[in-house]
């Protein structure tokens, strides 16, 4: 049997891992050690010898975990640049991890689909607190919130009156453009409101809780019924400035927008026109065409925008989560299996 | 048949209503009418005269319609007056529907149910609104947005961090206070997000989705363990300084209040040092023990206190679901049965 095994067996996976994340995986990595399916080479650190050739021609793995991109601590961004530079140098690299959802064919990652690396994201970890975020700000402005914010600011007893009275949320249309992760779990969340839900995504294969589906390229059809719009999508040649000058037009004058996709999905200085001449009722904002938000952004002071600084999907517990993503995949990789959550390269 | 029935038949309730209500209920009212069971006795507008002593000992039940309420509406106050004024003129007065929820010993609505009216609420009527911006005001502060309301007002990027990054709501404690309409269907929306509820109620029975009831009297005793302190009971004896100094403290730093109920539930005075000292990590507040708020009151300026100015029920279709309910109440007063919801003497 062992005998056996041993001539069947495949090789053993050489895995590139940052000390911290080898540290933080250290039972479930022993397994695959153990079993003789995997072998780590570790990411040196400040002080230690850097890896030659022949030991980056081993690597055909890699995880890019979230200690490796931390700002401001110390090294953060370096360890990041070693990193993916020596990807570079890594011939045999078939399959990278990475910490976060988006991927663009603009980035590193995007460079290294190129060249056929199948690169796994974390898409799916933070959908739940972003579905969250999500809800609370559409139930947030649903309320009439956005207004006693303002009034908060000049100390007023504002109550809603006359066409600030919030009409009931049953009945009234959400669309939400991207159907990945999160843009599912937000489905499931607004189900008890008695909204009507359409989806928006690259096919129109119908989705369990949307009474209509359709694809990008016919969002126009959709927006002039629209009282909430939910922007969840990748950022892809599909969806850059999807919600433009006109798109903003055609929505109703009281409806919402919710974007924590990315910023490009909006032409940004129409949508400032939009809020500031009331076409548009309210928006809540993650994402922003240049991030930090510059302090000049008339974004800032706009009574009905709210603000966020692309922290939406922020959970103490996110590293736990893309680990548990990274070892799922990692063990499929080790049984030969083709890992999940690989992001598709753009086109 | 038609003689036996007019033996047999109940005499008819003699209603007092408004013109306004009259007339937008004019087809259920003009049905019971037809059937011999009801007759309408419309309160006297403006250069109407007056009903006399005669016509006001045939009044037995009584609509207060919102139209008789509405300030700054031209009368709106001088209508309630009449209304109010004429019910103490009327003997015979067994049942009153009021277009509101609560009801104190020390308003005229107490002074009738002291004499023996029956009074029925329009509890439930704003319960679904109320408990959206419940979740809305949960879910807000769950993903740390106060904060960014407060950087939005110094047009500051400032990401969540380090203790700022806000825990999954998976597992959390929420404490709701009060199991009336609004309770319920708290417990119902928050349901979704996987926390674990306590109701804390008159009596300890059972609360379908809460895994623990304690009475009122016990409150202290799950303070220490609770995230997220919902208050949305009546104002009563049992309640009035539920949440004082001593009750605040019992709280863990990082938890939230949520008011909705009345002011006089919470020592406003010592939420206010709470949160100024962070010993509270934040509050939505729709209700104050004055209303308005006073503009000097430091909770409008406490960053991590949001105010609203008791509009937390604030719908469009208001008017119509308190209807519903009156109608609803007429018809069962018509057959000889008791009406609903009816609210409680406060003891």
């Amino acid at each position: 049997m062992t005998a056996a095994n041993a001539t069947h067996a495949p090789a053993p996976l050489h895995l590139l891992v940052s000390h911290a994340a080898a540290r933080a995986l250290q039972p479930p990595l022993a397994e695959l050690i153990a079993a003789g399916r995997l072998r780590l080479i570790h990411l040196p650190q400040d002080g230690e010898a850097p890896l030659d050739d022949a030991q980056a021609a081993l690597i055909d793995c890699a995880y890019f975990s979230r200690d490796l991109h931390l700002t401001p601590s110390p090294g953060g961004a370096e360890s990041a640049r070693s990193f993916f530079k020596l990807l570079e140098r890594a011939p045999r690299l078939r399959w990278l991890q990475i910490f976060f959802a988006g991927v663009s064919s603009l980035t590193v990652t995007g460079r290294l689909q190129a060249r056929g690396v199948q690169i796994s994201t974390a898409t799916g970890a933070a959908a739940e607190p972003i579905a969250q975020s999500i809800v609370a700000a559409l139930l947030f402005m649903s309320r009439g919130l956005l207004h006693h914010i303002d009034a908060q600011r000049r100390s007023a007893w504002e109550p809603l009156r006359d066409a600030q009275v919030p009409p009931p949320l049953r009945g009234q249309r959400a669309t939400i453009v991207g159907m990945g992760a999160i843009g599912r779990e937000t489905v499931a969340l607004l189900r008890p409101y008695g909204l009507r839900l359409c989806a928006v995504r690259r096919s129109s294969e119908p989705v369990p809780g949307c009474e209509q589906v359709v694809p990008y390229a016919e969002l126009a059809s959709v927006l002039p019924h629209t009282d909430w719009l939910v922007l969840a999508c990748p950022l892809t040649e599909a969806t850059r400035k999807l919600v433009d000058a006109q798109a903003l037009a055609l929505l109703p004058r009281h409806a919402h927008l919710v974007n924590i996709a990315r910023g490009e999905v909006v032409d940004e200085a129409a949508l400032i026109d939009a809020l500031r001449e009331r076409r548009l009722a309210g928006a809540y904002l993650d994402v922003f065409e240049q991030e930090p938000l510059p302090a000049a952004s008339p974004l800032w002071t706009l009574p009905n925008a709210l603000i966020s600084a692309h922290t939406s999907g922020a959970r103490t517990d996110y590293d736990e989560q893309v680990h548990a993503i990274f070892i799922e995949n990692l063990q499929r990789m080790a049984q030969g299996l083709a890992p999940t959550r690989l992001a598709l390269a753009d086109s």
